[in-house]
């Protein structure tokens, strides 16, 4: 059973309210056998007085030993069983860059390859194209007109661009083109169900013109097309939890799952500053707030250990004013760990914080990876973090008389 | 899978003794930041005594968050699945009050009401009704007579009574005829299904016959009809355990709850030293017992911090006599936490000691909240302590070659 057939049976209104503060693989490691972690190292005198007065945990996103990307990871957080709610890469890539799906959209990662005058795939990333040269391609591919069907065209960086069909009825199941390998030429696009044979001709078509138009190009002279996606179906916020939920992100990827599972993206911040200022400004319209911060995560993934301490103090240094604003449930949590040893997403438990007056507080007066695993939440799924929200905040009844 | 498809398989009979003793509502929370639990605050050198000889845990009652009632509560102690195991409503509240449901029964919630002369509902409880006043009402309603149904109604408190139809091949799916609000008549029983279109039936005319009975009364002159619910089907304690269990309790709902896993109950205990009396008559009749103590959920519910730790101290000063019956496996644990903070059940996880020859023992001296989340059995689900007892308890052979 779906955690979601309880939360929709036992929520309760009561007002209250939630702030879900994602750092972005905030789980570090150290850099040599004996040192501290990213957070460990940071001076977090903030999330230290919250360690105090509330309860911690070990999240893990998905399974022991599994690394999640950002859509599994998020939807953990978000209380959706990231095994059974998948997002297609069509979709995710179309979500990264704000791209609004709408119910029957089908969204495909392309990539510009190289073809020889046999039509066999030379590049299949055509020489990693710039981001500079790659967009007026892309944006070339958008006179193609196929009866019927809208089409948009979007680049997304170096040789990846997106394409999403917008017709009724369009399935979202067809194999890539791409072969992976050079050498053959690039694969047709086939049907992989009855529904999806409309989306394969819409596609070889779109293929065919687009072959024509790139011709000239020295490197992106044609594309595959891979992760062919119908827009995901996830239930909303206000339906499985009772919660109008708002999102505070820079990225378009974060804005864009927080889209899918229907909360409203608020405000236009670029700094982690004007995230909290959209948040005061928003305050009383909203009962469920996730403010994602990007910046643990790329410092990570760049393998910059003091710059990922920068940040984690940087966020230490806000929380006085989310504080100020006295949720009913703090949370300070992550999609994943991101360790700069690593500069990768890793499947290692993410430090988790839940303050509420009724949260039982476990003795930790720090928060780190080290405080983390015996703290009182234990070693728990992500998709459990919601209903343990929920729960704090007087917003679930008991299962069961 | 379910665990008993690997108790079924594995069980073996070695003669060993489990008790499991059951403080209801156990765990609780400090009543400011930075206090003590009702569990931290009692003097319990009987149960620290066994802590430094066992091991302990944080039982999960259902999952993460969720607060369950006392039949999902018991049934995940008892091994049973809470969220595949359901007790309908009506079969509930006819366990609660000592009913013996039979196979086929359906059992259905009543309130009583009062309706204007348009038959509308004005007080969907009667201005909740004393218990004195309502129970001659509901027991006048026994000279209710429909053919070839045998009918029972029972007194339960203040508004509210029980009644159960009695055919072979009743169905229990019938839909509530309390509209939930008032100014709207009573809504006539509706089938969910073909086999309870003879309940929905049966249904109807009691209620009419049950509206003349009543006419004349100022408050009480009709009823609504809830939570029809057949006799939930769980398997027995002697087959997916192997176990002759018994139930040692005062209040009929875990009598009730007990009896629906086949266990016997036994002795008329109505105080905690009865029961221990109880259980010392029939320990050699039987391989497990289940001893439940009330008074740490009712003492909790009533927000009573102060009386809820003399319970405490109450149930730790029988504990010697418990010990000096040697049972193989000792187990203290709640079904939930019912913490005097929120004078409710809730969803945190319930303090749990397993003491055994086997258990490898964890370096707790005391027994607590806060000793349990980093105890030797860590944060886990109830419903596999029974495979833990039985274990422990030598009487269960491996699982595979």
């Amino acid at each position: 059973m779906d955690i979601h057939t309880l939360t929709r049976e036992l929520q309760l209104d009561n007002g209250s309210k939630i702030v879900m503060l994602v750092a972005d693989g905030l789980g570090g490691l150290p850099m040599s056998p004996g040192g501290l972690t990213e957070l460990e190292t940071a001076k977090t005198p903030n999330l230290d007085a919250l360690a105090a007065l509330g309860v911690q945990g070990a999240s893990i996103p998905v399974k022991p030993g599994i690394a999640p990307g950002s859509g599994p990871g998020h939807l953990g957080l978000f209380g959706y069983d990231p095994l059974h709610y998948q997002i297609g890469r069509g979709a995710l890539e179309a979500t990264g860059i704000g791209f609004e799906l709408k119910e029957g959209d089908v969204a495909i990662r392309c990539n510009f390859c190289t073809i020889d005058a046999a039509g066999k795939i030379t590049d299949r990333r055509a020489g990693r194209i710039s981001s500079e040269e790659s967009a007026p391609l892309a944006i070339s591919l958008r006179q193609i007109k196929i009866p019927g069907v809208e089409i948009f065209v979007e680049p997304v960086k170096e040789h990846r661009f997106v394409v999403v069909f917008r017709e009724p009825g369009l399935g979202g199941n067809v194999a890539d083109t791409d072969p992976q390998k050079t050498g053959v030429a690039p694969l047709d696009p086939v049907a992989q169900n009855p529904q999806s044979q409309r989306t394969a001709e819409i596609a070889k078509e779109f293929l065919a013109q687009a072959k024509k138009i790139l011709a000239g190009h020295p490197k992106a002279n044609f594309h595959t097309m891979r992760g062919f996606a119908n827009k995901p179906s996830l239930p909303s916020y206000k339906e499985v939890y009772g919660l109008r939920a708002a999102a505070i992100a820079v990225y378009p990827m974060y804005k864009g799952l927080a889209r899918l599972v229907g909360m409203d993206i608020v405000g236009q911040a670029q700094t982690l500053q004007e995230q909290i200022d959209v948040l005061k400004q928003n305050w009383d319209k909203y009962d469920f707030f996730f403010i994602h911060f990007k910046y643990t995560d790329s410092t990570g993934e760049d393998g910059n250990f003091a710059e990922k301490v920068a940040r984690i103090e940087e966020l230490d240094s806000i929380m006085p004013q989310i504080n100020a604003l006295k949720p009913e449930v703090m949370i300070v949590t992550g999609d994943h760990s991101t360790p700069s040893y690593l500069k990768s997403h890793s499947w290692h438990p993410v430090p988790t914080l839940l303050v509420s007056d009724c949260c039982r507080p476990d003795p930790h007066k720090a928060f780190n990876e080290s405080t983390s695993i015996t703290g009182g939440l234990g070693h728990f799924e992500a998709q459990y973090l919601m209903a343990l929200a929920l729960s704090n905040a007087g917003r679930m009844g008991k299962y069961g008389a």
